[in-house]
């Protein structure tokens, strides 16, 4: 990015989340960025599939990025398969083996290893697809009309 | 606007449509604009409610507008209510009584009618909340991405 561009530049993560999103994008998976599922919890990426499938995708930067997440374990049960995203010099044998695996750069990015399916139950899924339209929207209407929420 | 912006000078339905979005976000629910229910129709605005409450809004801008759109009809089964949203102008008068009626102008808006409620299936319901979920992730995508699609 140029040093004049008004723009901040993105974080690290906020970059192997494009990619990721890029990617899930060609798999038919529509994204959002820092989701809240319940007050506390951010992820980093939430995916939702044609069948209301949903995924969360945490991306780490670095080493020590990983190694000062202690919410992750809570993020599970707000989806039906959980990934990890680093890029290719992360040390992913720190990474959790029972947890889906992303390599990732800004571009683009590829599933190493498919994470374990644990289903939603039915309401959480519904609840979880409403969040994710709700996000989606307040976004897309903050970016649009930026005078939106402070007329 | 002035006349070196870059941003092409939104319709005067746009307009309306900002407004209503404006307002609808006051009352707690989230819009997108454009949608498409099914090949062939679309939407000027769909909003979504706290409890999955669909309604669609179609902004006229003059009567001419308005007399030239043979599809309205089509958009009820979409929708729990359905709304018109005119300027404080529009000759009222033409439209039709059993439909909502909002006054707006590009910042504001306000319903001086609240349309009849005929309330959708289930199944449509949930089919409309993931449309709307899919429509709003990918729109904010390109606005946040403008590459994701073309790389």
């Amino acid at each position: 990015m140029p040093e004049d561009s008004p723009s901040p530049s993105p974080r690290p993560g906020q970059l192997l989340a494009r990619g990721v999103c890029r990617h899930l994008l060609h798999l038919g998976m529509v994204t959002v960025e820092e989701l809240v599922p319940r007050s506390g919890l951010r992820v980093d990426v939430m995916a939702l599939g044609r069948s209301n499938e949903i995924w969360v995708i945490e991306c780490k930067s670095s080493r020590a990025d990983f190694m000062s997440d202690g919410k992750w374990h809570n993020y599970l049960e707000w989806c039906d398969r959980y990934f990890w995203a680093v890029d290719s010099e992360f040390p992913t044998d720190l990474l959790p083996p029972e947890s889906g695996l992303i390599i990732a750069d800004a571009y683009d990015a590829e599933i190493l290893r498919m994470a374990p399916e644990t289903k939603l139950a039915p309401a959480r899924r519904k609840v979880m697809v409403q969040k994710f339209a709700r996000h989606a929207a307040l976004r897309l209407q903050g970016l649009r009309d930026p005078g939106a929420t402070s007329f």
